[in-house]
């Protein structure tokens, strides 16, 4: 049965419990625990400086709210589904706590600012989080590439073999998505840290508050310019659930590829077992789950990031009930993309790199084709005619069923007979990886010169 | 700490804490414990008709089972998150209460049929629920359409004022979306009904099932056609949740109109306590909670179906990790779309109608133009002329602050000589609704046909 | 330049440029033209029948409209953009060609129905056309099937070798999907199928119309029960590009299979020269394009599905202008999954298998451990240990880099004292898969049976 | 029928035209033609001054481009389907008229990173030519709002009337909304502008490229750090359709409240007649079609976002031919943001807002309820009584018919003996308005000092 509710002076019949499971939010916005208590200190503080109301309040509050969170933390707080939200439990237990000067607290604020506040203050803390993640599977990748400078493994282009690329430039590859994730998420922190306390219900308040000074207090860089943009704005919230989406596109990116590598026709990776399961029926199984479910845990935000959008297209200014939806679709964005980053990059950090595996590949894959044309217009052939000696070179390789290098001098020049002894230094893989050199190519010095960048940028960021 | 896998054998190293945290299902999936029980019956019973098990150890499996689902129900089991899921969690405990018979109840199954089948039992039983719940609130609609089949109100095209239509007309306008909801279910229901049971890992199995006989005992409608196919097709999945979401679109549609109704400026309903809130601060607050949380919940039915299908596309065959992903989303759209159903059916059953506000509605949209118009068409005018002529009569009315009805005779004679005494029946509401008689339409008649035929189609489907 | 719009005679002001471009709808809803005549054909029929207009009348209209169509399929026609759509378009020619009796013809019909019944009668043309489209793709796939009955290749979970599977098991895996999308399509259909005419602008009309009549001739199934609901419901138009987004999954599935076949690390295919390119760089290159861009497509569909959801969303009744944005994501899944069905059709056909690369694969996977663990358990063993034993096999022949049926007797003996000379006949892969025989598995009968009932489906389908 | 393939050497059969009109791009894609030819541009530069290709070549590439560039502009240029994309086209075309000296533009590059240079260009002029027009709406609102200092309407939390607002400060929040726009879109042109030319097929090149300076010559602020993440990036596509979709949120919203404003319930706008559609049937009728279609075309760019998102998911590196759907969406969303923003800028500017219904739904709404309840409170009342007196007297004043400021002296006191003449000042809506002065606040001074910063703001940004 429903308790007294605080609006209830217009209303005869009482809230059918119907309604109150259909609009009840404690049981998901109880999580914004430590923000609605760093917002009401603030706010508390600020109305004591400002003379609304008596300094000794203010102290009775910030003693009584941190006894609640001492509660929440350690499992002794009641949560009550009757009380709705995160805000009325915790308010109500400080009233029970202190007395009047309980109530004292929510002079010159409404929910609408409170749950507007506290929801920044929280994105804030995931987004910052998110991006320690973020650079920290970077740094996984960059230490690894360190290791696999010389490894050198199929570039592909439509899943093709294209041309040798070294692992470490492939690895970098995924890092520098990563490092861009983290400057999205940057950008995106400035307008989630934008106050709105002091907005009040939707037109600001009579009382003379200081929203720059409980802005400040609570770390915000801003307050809001405007009180009914302040309370109905949830801008922010698409906008990290975006970044969570891009985030999970990359780890989805290399997520198919090490369920491709893992796959005996590849055998580039061998999965540590602490990141495998096997099969209950099938002794030979090793699943790569962890990369399965990295990329099928995608979809999961992307339906976060429609949920979000969706939710906010058509509502009239200025607070709408919908917008209770906010929370939850964050949430369960930010327990996915965390615990992703962080899985993947324990995983990363312990996989086992198969080179011989990436040898083969590439002489199956006759990598080197383009070399052996660039060769021929190097003796001068002209490039389409250096392109077709080099496809009938492919064709012959693969009846014998071997590689570009494997063929014999006589066998090659009798394809073209520009081909010389020193054929076989422009086929070899390591010298094709080389010859790339100009800056952000996979020759050695240009993946070097990016892994020192790289490195500057990780400590920097650190 | 994990415990010993299933699979554990050719691994070395354990499971990391962090990937079972990530793989982790049965905080979720043990929503499925009664359909992995009533799967496993059939599939023990099975078993023994065709001799692959003792008649003595179906039987042992069956207590068992019933057992299981007891301690489940009463808060007994004990789910443990390292077992994985639902199907180890109840197996491991069978296996516990009646030992080697325990473990042949997996013969000639994995989890891969397991899980496909346990998934379609629970979807097709919330189907069957949903169907009740939207023929409900189609019930109420009808009965409410009942009882105002005289009140008028203005029928909108682009929130703008149109033509006059009854209540009754426009309240089963939305019966007939839920009727629709109500037969696109039952056409998933029949691709939902499907037995995988059989199909195994993949392949098929060496013993000798009889799939068929599974199907019937579960209540399927037909078993699989081909293995691969029965452990990887989620489509059924897909169809649920993209049904759950027309019946939102439905759903937020009405919420629509009843936030707006419910505003003063236009004052077609108030709303039952029971289904609003009120403000602590603004004491002439009276909010449609209710209607705005269903609008915005729709949001997140949308982002349940964008999860599931972004999670199938491009996957191969057979059975993928990703695919675990395809139980949460579905359990959100149904406790949504139940829930959403139920509370609006209430809330609709107790709406109060304001007949006065609507007439006075229909007199500020000018909502009789039409009807001039047409009035001068049958006295001989041209149509466009019609139009002109009534054009004029509503910027006169306009100017006066009053409806068309409320000109007097010579001011309307003014306009055109072809107006008589006769004009004021013309610009009736009632006469005008009920002049458009054809069937489907909002004529008096025709709305009492359509609400027999509804009533129909309502004793038929109950 | 706007010309004079048939609305405004109360508007002083004339339409601005921008307002034109941005409400025009007629470059995009001409291709609607066809079923304009047809509804308007119907129409013109039923007002002559019921004495609204004269028999002659109809004549000249019939007449002209067939002028009309003539004119645009042969490219005279002079499409007006500053006549905002199809209809108008339509309608203004026939009064230029007929005079009053065109005008008559929209007599007791509005755009609001008139444009639903135009999209219904196109949805209802276009899906069967899809659904031709599926099951000739699906009959390409059952004819492959019947040419690879006895091709094995390693059946995949996790895209780790599972167990062996039949090509032909596999490919009607996929047809399967494309029969189920047949029957879903089917269903839609039937909700597509039923005529707004008659629902005029919201209301029903005065005019003693027939709706039962002109739903009849133009082949509708049924006419409207609600007038509103009529003009305001585009719940066809979302289930049809539902239907299409399953579609393309099952596609963007069988795409994602061949673009990891073609790779050389598997070899499974080789693509015909007609549906693959090349590089003019890389002279070894030959891309899979089409099947990266009918996955690549899958997700325009997606968002063409999330377009019409969000599009109806909390539109209040009964028509908005929203809804002319209903036709756009529709023509695009349509043109989208048409020709990805086509070209996908053609290709299969032409798609070379290689049962060669396929058996390496399955020595490379040692996909008959299994079998070794059945075939241990089959001479007493129990399971767990027959596992191991199996597992072990699999690491001795990983360490030797062959497959498990080419370690030697000795060997496998060294592992277990059960193993006796008949373990080659358990190992041989054709074996395995005939060993899984019941209803729908992989076993040679089974899929003939299979193949059977498919190719009935097809002949009572086609 | 398919020309000659650059690619055709290895290929014996031809490609079927079905893989042609299914992989084709030209018809979308020569939208870039003009960043094709900015970027060949630079890189024929830069192929000079590194000594790659002759000066005389550079010269006749760079006339040869200005001629094409002139061809298209003025319509001369034939584009040929069977050439695939605008890059091949306009190569094609530049051999045609300048021999071997155009073949040489392509050294040292490829389609893939060439494609993604065009399309960067592109989307980095578009992004600036949205925050232009989102500045200028912003502007026009700043602008409508510094008109309506005074003007009051009922500020609504869940569309119920809640405290007395400004227009001003109304339209305020908008511009507020569009400025925080500008602020997303420069950070999202940072990285869009980085320069992927020079990371050729996806390893880098042999030839001595300067990718930092074509970088610079093309205005970009960086070049790409990996060559395969530079071909394979398509992050910056899908955030700038991200910052579009929260453009269409936020006209959405305003197209809303202009939707519900124009009926005549309300009635707070007069739609300018440009910018307003009327009905062929019922005289009285202007509709907010404009704003109608934009709350539409919002759905539509939520698609694209949906359909980029989902292209991304799961592919590997490097180029993927899937990737050439990242085009459409883009150019889709661009009109519709364009289009959009720049309609509703002239319509803003000339809409007619009506004062004087705005008063009368503040009185019916009883937006001053709040205000007599704290003037109950500064006369020492408790809040919890002050808030039920408020209560009763909006009870009261509903039964009259009549606002709360219509009560005589009398009936309130009747109610609590606190109340004295002052009331009527308390309960005047412009000094409830005034009374709310803290920062952000609707205030007049509060309203002013944000209106200076704002235009401070648009005057920088200009």
């Amino acid at each position: 049965m429903a308790g007294k509710k605080l609006w209830g002076g217009r209303f005869t019949g009482s809230t059918s419990e119907l309604t109150e499971r259909f609009t009840v939010s404690v049981d998901f916005d109880k999580r914004l625990y430590a923000e609605d208590i760093r917002g009401s200190l603030a706010h508390a503080r600020m109305l004591a400086r400002q003379g609304v109301i008596e300094e000794q309040d203010a102290v009775s509050i910030e003693n009584g709210l941190a006894g609640i969170k001492r509660e929440i933390e350690n499992g002794a707080f009641k949560w009550n589904e009757s009380m709705e939200d995160v805000h009325m439990n915790v308010e109500a237990r400080l009233t029970e706590l202190i007395g009047e000067a309980g109530k004292r607290l929510h002079t010159g604020r409404s929910r609408n600012d409170q749950v507007a506040t506290d929801f920044r203050l929280h994105v804030a803390v995931r987004l910052a989080d998110w991006m320690g993640r973020a650079r920290e599977l970077a740094a996984v990748l960059a230490e690894r590439a360190g290791e696999h400078l010389d490894t050198l493994l199929p570039g592909y282009t439509h899943l093709q073999p294209a041309q040798p690329v070294r692992l470490s430039h492939h690895l970098l590859a995924y890092a520098q998505m990563f490092k861009r994730d983290c400057e999205r998420i940057g950008d995106c922190l400035k307008r989630v840290k934008v106050s709105p306390l002091g907005a009040a219900a939707l037109a600001g308040t009579t009382y003379p508050l200081d929203p720059d000074a409980t802005a400040r207090d609570m770390g915000f860089g801003a307050r809001f310019a405007n009180s009914m943009d302040a309370v109905s704005d949830r801008d922010f919230a698409a906008e990290a659930v975006f970044c969570a989406s891009l985030v999970m596109v990359h780890l989805s990116r290399l997520s198919e590829e090490l369920i491709i590598w893992a796959n005996p026709g590849f055998g580039f990776v061998r999965l540590p077992d602490a990141f495998a399961t096997g099969s209950s029926i099938m002794p030979q199984k090793k699943n790569p789950d962890v990369s399965e479910l990295t990329r099928g845990k995608t979809a999961r935000v992307f339906g976060d990031l429609t949920a979000l959008l969706t939710l906010m297209k058509g509502l009239p200014l200025a607070y709408n009930r919908d917008m209770q939806e906010d929370k939850e679709p964050f949430f369960d964005a930010d327990e996915t993309v965390t615990l992703a980053l962080t899985v993947n990059a324990a995983m990363m950090r312990e996989m086992v790199f198969d080179a011989e595996a990436m040898r083969k590949a590439m002489a199956k894959g006759f990598i080197n084709a383009t070399e052996l044309a660039d060769y021929l217009v190097g003796k001068g052939a002209a490039f389409r005619a250096a392109h077709e000696v080099s496809g009938r070179a492919v064709a012959l390789a693969q009846d014998r069923g071997v590689g570009l290098e494997d063929l014999s001098l006589d066998d090659l020049q009798g394809l073209s007979e520009l081909i010389e002894q020193d054929v076989f230094e422009a086929l070899d893989y390591q010298n094709a990886a080389d010859r790339r050199e100009t800056p952000g190519g996979t020759g050695k010095n240009a993946v070097r010169a990016q892994l020192a960048d790289f490195k500057a940028w990780l400590e920097q960021a650190g």
